[in-house]
């Protein structure tokens, strides 16, 4: 199915702003080489100025989600300053995630191991299909996966986020859910209409509030309450002043749909 | 039931140190306009500085428990100046909350949305009917809801948080129980003798230990390990110092109950 | 069974390099003196330092885990300077154990109070017998569990721990794990074989990893995203270039056991 030739990397957009990004490298469990994080972040950067993007999912080709990073161009080229510039470049990707303005939704088929995890745990949201299975398993060949844990421990509780990255044993999708390292769970043949409600769901909002919303939201997280109440505050009065919070309003107290403009 | 010369914020005070204060303003689904923001903050700074106010129980007159702020007042008042004012008043009541010496337990019968939603995620705890339902759905009339996002984000976790202002849809009691929105979960008719029995634990305790502990409990959350444990020691002793703390041990090692004097 | 010469821990070391450490003062409930403080410091101390011990399992004889700090001793002691002293060598300890190099396993078979609570919050992880109880209980005697509400509040949602603390009420070890203070919860007869199976499969990994990877969890926790990707980056690329890195991803990728020296 996949050759050489196919980029690994594909992307799809619809009329209505919906872009997904697939992993195309199925053969390799859509490990995260230098070329593959070269590609999502080209894309997603690009994104991050379209004006016409307005949800990102982000899927996998093949059976797996994302197996993490390549071990065997990783074990190619061993030395240091390779691994410096690997995992930096792995984190500006993750950090472009929570940085762009668009919400970027994780479609979870399959497993996401090591850098695959952290992907998820960096998507705003995730949906999982039941199938799915999620582990940070570095710890398994003596690389304990410590960027990874990053966003990990940011999504569960530490003595979640602890075991899985001290025995890197697999926890499957529901547990994934109860520890809040996804947001739904549904059959396997279910995962489509599943994003489809959740995308579409953020799709009918005011795209300049949902853009300032997913900005504040980050920044208040690492603030303290005083600070991060001010911060908001702040930006929910500049949101008020937006006109679609204007054509919003006037709309829900007249009974009728919003017409938005992005602005 | 409700007329104009109702007042909009009802305070019930009783002899063992329980104070209700009750939002009446069940026609606008206790909506919180300047003026009701002003007077739950006028009595919650009262209440702040009185002895014999030990709990405090927040609760809602007529379907609703909160819905939030009052749009049509924001509608009408549309200047960046309003906005900021109203935010900052909001935000200074919802501080007030974590400052003030007593615990504030929500008693949520109905729906919680927008700012109704964050004053439950701002209460020390939370007793939801089971037919209650929480929302922050600012964002389906154009205004994501950044100050509630601020209270949310302390009690989920960031995924859940998102998902939620991301799309403005409900969750039900049970639901936002296991997120760790609310504590406890009871039939709409057993709502009461639960926040009864909830606060009357904590009634049945030493104020003076209760005061340092809820004080100590938000400011050690925003430090690191270290800073934490040092100024939760130093409190600790003091506690220790106190003359209920004597007593309450006393009492235990004498198998008695203790008399607290709250000092 | 236990006489006033038995020593109050006890300290069992396994060739295959699991450490068992045992409080044994089952007549006062392994409560948290002076004495059982120092003696705790001491061997952990001793095992940061030692290359053989690889894991910590924290036990506890007779029937309860730990009831947290001797109220008798305390009350004995009634001065600031000893109840300073006191908290600040708890603190000590509880923070020994996140910054020792190797995992520590709260192996909870009773009831876990006060301290004792605390003891297992700071455990890097729990593993608990289905009749197992927690509580901060410190509030029933006049004295608000304010060290152990550093602990609590680092494992489970605000509002949950501070119901915990503000009402000293039990919660089971179903609840416990689901709130996130403990891992795992089994039959009482099946304790041993799962902390037996959870120790297991860290001693299986790279001790290099490990102790790279415990010590990075920690600090990361405590950095805004940007810094701690920065620095979890760094620790990665180091833990890349050890020999049990290379070991481990060529055993993986030849299909055989790795080897690990521990370097």
């Amino acid at each position: 199915m996949n050759s050489t030739n196919d980029p690994i990397l594909l992307r799809d957009d619809r009329a209505d702003g919906l872009t997904t990004l697939t992993l195309n490298r199925p053969s390799q469990f859509n490990s995260l080489s230098k070329d593959m994080l070269t590609a999502i972040q080209t894309e997603l950067t690009a994104i991050a100025a379209s004006e016409s993007v307005r949800v990102v999912v982000l899927a996998g080709a093949g059976k797996a989600f994302c197996a993490g990073h390549d071990l065997k161009e990783m074990r190619a080229n061993h030395s240091k300053e390779f691994m410096q510039a690997l995992f930096s470049q792995c984190a500006e990707l993750m950090l472009t995630i929570t940085r762009m303005p668009q919400p970027v939704i994780a479609r979870v088929h399959g497993i996401a191991t090591a850098a695959g995890c952290q992907l998820v745990s960096m998507c705003d949201l995730a949906v999982a299909a039941d199938v799915a299975k999620f582990a940070v398993s570095g710890i398994n060949v003596g690389l304990f996966c410590s960027t990874p844990a990053v966003g990990l421990a940011r999504n569960l509780g530490r003595k979640a986020a602890l075991e899985m990255l001290l025995t890197g044993e697999f926890i499957d999708a529901l547990e994934a859910k109860q520890k809040g390292l996804v947001n739904r769970v549904v059959p396997a043949d279910a995962l489509d209409a599943e994003i489809e409600r959740l995308a579409g769901s953020i799709l009918g909002k005011s795209a300049v509030a949902i853009r300032m919303g997913k900005g504040m939201f980050y920044k208040q997280l690492e603030m303290g309450l005083d600070e991060a109440y001010a911060y908001a505050g702040e930006v929910m009065a500049c949101n008020m002043m937006s006109e679609d919070a204007g054509e919003g309003i006037d709309a829900f107290m007249q009974k009728r749909k919003p017409d938005y403009k992005g602005r």
